[in-house]
């Protein structure tokens, strides 16, 4: 006799065990976590030619559908990679463990003891697409932090993340943290991962990593609360009061460093006086780099090779070297323009004017916002966090770089002696 | 010609009324945000007659649509319950304002300087449902923390609320808050109030306050973030350790002192072993105290006059004096009870044993675990934040009571000298 299962029951079932496993990790100490990490971080190296043999098959497969670079460069393992894993997972050990954290306490008149602590969330449903290193980085710090954690990679990895699953499984098994708390869905079937986000009594939360369209379904179709992370259209607005250097320094860091990533600049909005008087330095630099332009009409008259920006260009995450520019008269008519197209991710002025400086970073909506500095700084590597989960572009419970504290959440715990009300 | 305006449409202009407001507040400081509360309490006992006159028509139609005695009593404002409301404002007024604290800040070895600074959320839709006063306490909190608010209260309550909206704007108008920062949704339409479900452009986080319902029916389908409030299944566990005074008195207050509020208790668990020594004790005290119990097969046998409990029971927010009785024979037992049916409100276990207290508080997913006290603290009143939204009962954001930090979130703020990575 064979059993028939669907996949969504496979899911469920997965979901359940993780909640059971989460619980189980939400009381271990530091060094049982730490410990953990550090075995599954020697497995993964142990482990390089199991896993580069699977990532073999992606690759192929990858080749045959024909992927473009940029993706396929995304998808290849090699050794160094897979170190950089086991690395990875090491630092995440050696980063303060933020369970356990009393972030407040009193007591009240009557006696009645209060104490806000940090606990874990429980179980974190992470939603990603081809990266294979994903599924290692998300796996730590979820673990750090006490929680268990469901993966669900891109098809296209496939290969790579269920061998990267078996090791971190076999290694857990000889450690504190039950094997259980790391789940990964090896269907690719839509449906299955449809069924994660409706899992309100299994999961706590799903944080969707990858481009727009992804971000949004998770988003328009989860009743299961979503970390929004990742879309960025970021802007670099250059003042009439702005310095030269220091604004094609950044236009070109902003820009060029990684333009593929979501803190890079996607367009920029010149004060017509600053544009007036450098539009010859600003055309050569831009030029210079390779740097291909989509302006307003403006921008179409003062500055050479300008292809005329349509509506979709200021909406637009290019993540290549092209840019969109527009043309302004006046603070305001930047904040109004960053308001409409903004995602709240990261954005910059460049001005030696303190007054206009602030006006500008108290009025933007945005996690992030730079004076006379380039966007590429909002990164929990480059702001020290030591690792990040993904850079919330929302508001509610973590904005920016989420580090191992954006995977908690509190508990009032109160000790008393009988006290009613 | 007379223009024809469908209600959604009104809503949308009202939303991007309020966002154009929002800014204009969020940037206020906290003198100028206190004298306006003020004088909106001045303003509110001023025209006591008037909101008076409007909540009669409200009790009027209440009655001739045959509401019942609680719900009309929810619906009733005098002279003395104004008052309230005023004064409720002037302490919010007293209170600290979380916008512009500094959270943390540090310096990048590049000089590049970052703060994280707590700023406003913007606008926040509060979906309610009778009570007049949710429209004072909430315009209040919403404002001193530099947000703008859309109000969707009640129909039953319609003619209340536009009275009191009426009296705010108009003394708002004497303030350096845009009364636009205030908007009331007047249509009664369900349309209208769907509109704000998905206006992710204009509303920053919705806040529904209820009965489980309505706050269901906004959790599934607003696209727009949601801070989930209210619904308190709460559980006493009476351990075999617990001292017999502390919990009798803890369940009469849990279960007694407010029946029809969301931390009072809805079902009671308790050991055998407590049982077996002191079930006389208990079903005096119950019987005494008027509490109807529905209870296991055990809770049964053992005590008099209970009705058989069914599947519904264990999940039901009784809001009245009747309780659900289970008995086990372990922590365990208790923890996988409240796991199934528990809301993650407030949850409490008798005990003088520190290592079982220790354990529930610990295993137990909660906002709020207490030993050896009433659920009924669970309350921003009662813990001393002066103040309070709603309890959340969701992990993201913000948990447990919220007062107006639960209103904020931050902003990293950069300031350099031409940084670029």
């Amino acid at each position: 006799m064979t059993s028939i299962v669907e996949d969504y029951q496979i899911v469920e079932v997965q979901a359940i065990a993780a909640k059971k496993a989460a619980k189980k990790i939400s009381i271990l100490n530091t060094n049982e976590k730490n410990e953990a990490l550090n075995v599954v971080a020697d497995e993964l190296v142990k482990q390089l030619a199991f896993i580069l043999e699977a990532n073999e098959k992606d690759l192929q497969n990858g080749k045959a559908s024909g992927f473009e670079k940029a993706f396929m460069d995304r998808l290849t393992l090699n050794e160094s990679r897979i170190k950089d894993f086991a690395e990875g997972l090491r630092v995440v050990a050696e980063l303060p463990d933020p369970v356990g954290d009393v972030l407040s306490n009193w007591t009240l008149e009557n006696g009645l003891r209060v104490e806000t602590i940090r606990v874990p969330l429980g179980v974190i449903g992470m939603i990603y697409e081809a990266r294979p290193n994903v599924t290692v980085d998300a796996t730590g710090l979820a673990l750090k932090s006490g929680n268990a954690i469901i993966l669900k990679g891109g098809s296209s990895a496939i290969h790579s993340n269920m061998s990267i699953i078996e090791v971190m499984h076999k290694a857990l098994e000889k450690t504190a943290i039950p094997k259980e708390a790391v789940q990964f869905i090896s269907s690719t079937d839509r449906n299955a991962t449809k069924q994660l986000f409706t899992m309100k009594e299994h999961i706590d939360v799903l944080i969707p990593r990858g481009g727009g369209s992804l971000i949004q379904t998770v988003v328009e179709n989860a009743t299961v609360p979503v970390l929004e992370t990742g879309v960025g259209n970021c802007h670099l607005y250059v003042d009439k009061e702005a310095d030269l250097k220091k604004a094609l320094d950044i236009i070109v860091n902003a820009k060029t460093d990684r333009p593929a990533v979501c803190n890079a600049a996607e367009t920029l909005i010149i004060h017509q006086e600053f544009l007036a008087k450098y539009k010859l330095e600003l055309a050569q630099t831009l030029a210079a780099n390779g740097i291909l332009i989509h302006g307003d009409e403006m921008a179409c008259k003062e500055l050479p090779g300008v292809i005329p920006a349509t509506e979709k260009d200021w909406a637009e995450e290019y993540l290549s070297l092209e840019i969109a520019v527009k043309i302004v008269n006046s603070l305001d008519e930047a904040i109004e323009h960053i308001d409409r197209y903004g995602t709240k991710h990261s954005e910059a002025i460049i001005t030696e004017n303190q007054h206009t400086a602030r006006k500008f970073m108290q009025l933007t909506d945005a996690a992030a916002l730079y004076h006379n500095a380039s966007t590429r700084f909002t990164d929990g590597g480059a702001l020290g966090f030591g690792a990040e989960i993904g850079i919330s572009t929302q508001k509610l419970h973590a904005r920016g770089p989420m580090g191992l504290p954006a995977l908690t959440t509190v508990k009032y715990m109160m000790s008393g002696n009988g006290q009613i009300r």
